[in-house]
């Protein structure tokens, strides 16, 4: 039991990474924990959008343990392309030294969940890639466009860097946050950049 | 689509419903978003543990929602003893029209779960409480006992309570748990009353 409370405790700390995207109406910055759980409903509530039939229990035990490299390596906003290689070994290092704190067959099989997210290579990972892309877009359009204004992202980023990662996971999801972004981009959200 | 849109930004509203314990380390109170992800992984992380053999796939997702009433009711700390009844409806009230937003079969199956949850009759249910009272119990120990301090609960208070819950769920825990308090309870955590 000492096992898993180490680990509950060490999970801890996902709490403390603030993302780049605000709750709604809420004067800070949200947190990687919170995020998590509100993806694993996300996908829970769009499951019929998958592009493909995927196994929602495993894409929501994904969702929740996808961002606890982050730990060690803090949050990076997704348009970062700077060290992203460096980033990328800092979370493996810390997911394998985190998940280790669990007995197996727990522990592995959070750190294959993890992996899995990573290499995005199943349906599951697929559609789980979409709700984390989707979701700073929907905070984003209730927010008056915040994490974009705040870090000088332009229409033609989110367009190009998120298209076809919700798209492959979930198409119709997509169709929705196009004519959203368009309609922002009309309304002059951007800029003019 | 839209109905997924308008539940998940609905729901967004639980990440400002503040509980009593601190994440450690933290100068800020928990949240009921992070607290809810944070009890799906301790569930995972301890399912052997379960008094009875559990779908921790549907323990997971009850988890994942069994707060959401919240974000009519608010938080209330588990020794609270007035306004129970009212409390309850207006989470019951808040779940129904929350669910509601989303299409069948996905609004009425998290429904279903948190109404689970509330009754407390299933091994999934039983061992998601024993979950959900004792995070606050492990971020008390590893935080000086900072919510029983502030809110002056007893030692008492707190074995009287969270014994059944826990040990019908999860008595490893509770075995584990009574252990530290008690030397807690010793070290003169509660004070003299």
């Amino acid at each position: 039991m000492q096992q898993v409370v180490d680990f509950i405790l060490e999970i801890d700390r996902l709490k403390g990474i603030t993302r780049k995207t605000r709750p709604v109406g809420l004067d800070r910055y949200e947190n990687s924990a919170e995020h998590s759980w509100q993806l694993a409903l996300l996908a829970a509530s769009m499951v019929p959008h998958a592009a493909e039939p995927v196994d929602l229990d495993r894409v929501i035990r994904m969702l929740l343990v996808h961002d606890i490299g982050e730990i060690e390596a803090g949050d990076a906003i997704f348009y970062a392309e700077e060290g992203v290689a460096e980033r990328k070994a800092q979370e493996a290092r810390a997911v394998t030294r985190i998940f280790g704190l669990l007995p197996d067959p727990e522990g592995a099989a959070m750190l294959a969940l993890w992996q899995e997210f990573e290499e995005a290579t199943t349906p599951e990972a697929r559609f789980a890639h979409a709700a984390d892309r989707a979701m700073p877009v929907l905070l984003n359009l209730a927010n008056d466009g915040q994490s974009w204004r705040e870090n000088g992202i332009t229409y033609q980023q989110v367009v190009s860097r998120l298209e076809a990662p919700i798209s492959s996971g979930a198409p119709a999801l997509w169709t929705y946050l196009s004519v959203q972004l368009a309609a922002r981009h009309e309304a002059g959200w951007f800029g003019i950049r």
